[in-house]
């Protein structure tokens, strides 16, 4: 068996991210056919005090490149936050998958005894024992929190998607 | 490190519907203080082809006892999904609880190797080749997928939750 971490973190994002791809083509391939405004989906919300689209998409990539970073003891790369359209979208994506692609799994050997300090020396510091702690009770939920809501955004609003593309299997 | 597919599931469904019987409390009070319909937050959805919140909650508890269940190798209990009202979605999620405590984790000793199929000799059969495709690439997704829009479903109507609801952490 790969080290569980590797396996419950590394290929789980991949895949989500990739299946968003393709749900960020769909959309665009929607917007067009039926010449709406591309901003009407990016800058889309749930409620007002929740994040846009855009963001939902931005924080999913975060998740996505700063827990197998941490697990695997490595730097977290640091991204702008300056997209503003679908390609930019599909940009942070695609980089993504590219560093998520080069994270070598013999890096996660004793990750499960790795403590992980979010946000170090300020009020919101976190620790986490270990990295089993980290991916299952915090990386995995949040990831998911965002994917999730990116696709119920495109949903509400009207995109034809269904489940199988929210999981990559259309 | 215990098994890690133990880790990687029926604790990380506890924690999530434990936080989602108490977001569900939330909801009843904002329903009672605003004097609100229940049935319109129990039969709300993003879109008219998506589920219902009640459908949502029912489907997470699915997941939550399932996975766990066929990763174990034990039946998979049967609900009878006539839940009406907030009291009945409290009931199975704490029934959803106490099944899941049960699971010993000495019971998923082989799982990584243990073949998993869904929907036998029908035309949806699905067949995974281990315990790791079944739950990172199937089982967890689709569990967070409708915790998440459950989630959705209740922002989306206005009730006062943030992110730490979500996560079972206010």
């Amino acid at each position: 068996m790969a080290h569980p971490l590797y396996t419950g973190s590394v290929p789980v994002f991949r895949k989500m991210l990739t299946a968003l791809d393709a749900i960020l083509t769909r959309t665009e391939n929607h917007i067009a056919e039926k010449k709406l405004e591309p901003e009407a989906f990016l800058q889309a919300r749930l409620f007002p005090d929740m994040f846009t689209f855009v963001r939902q998409v931005q924080i999913a990539c975060d998740f996505a490149k700063s827990v197998p970073a941490r697990l695997s003891g490595a730097e977290v790369p640091s991204y702008e936050d300056n997209e503003r359209t679908f390609a930019d979208l599909h940009a942070r994506i695609r980089k993504t998958l590219e560093l998520t692609a080069g994270i070598e799994e013999a890096k996660f050997a004793g990750a499960e005894n790795r403590e992980i300090v979010l946000r170090p020396g300020t009020p919101r510091e976190r620790r986490f024992a270990g990295g089993e702690a980290y991916l299952f009770a915090y990386g995995i939920p949040q990831f998911f929190f965002h994917v999730a809501t990116a696709y119920a955004l495109l949903r509400h609003n009207g995109v034809d998607l269904g489940k199988m593309d929210y999981m990559g299997e259309r």
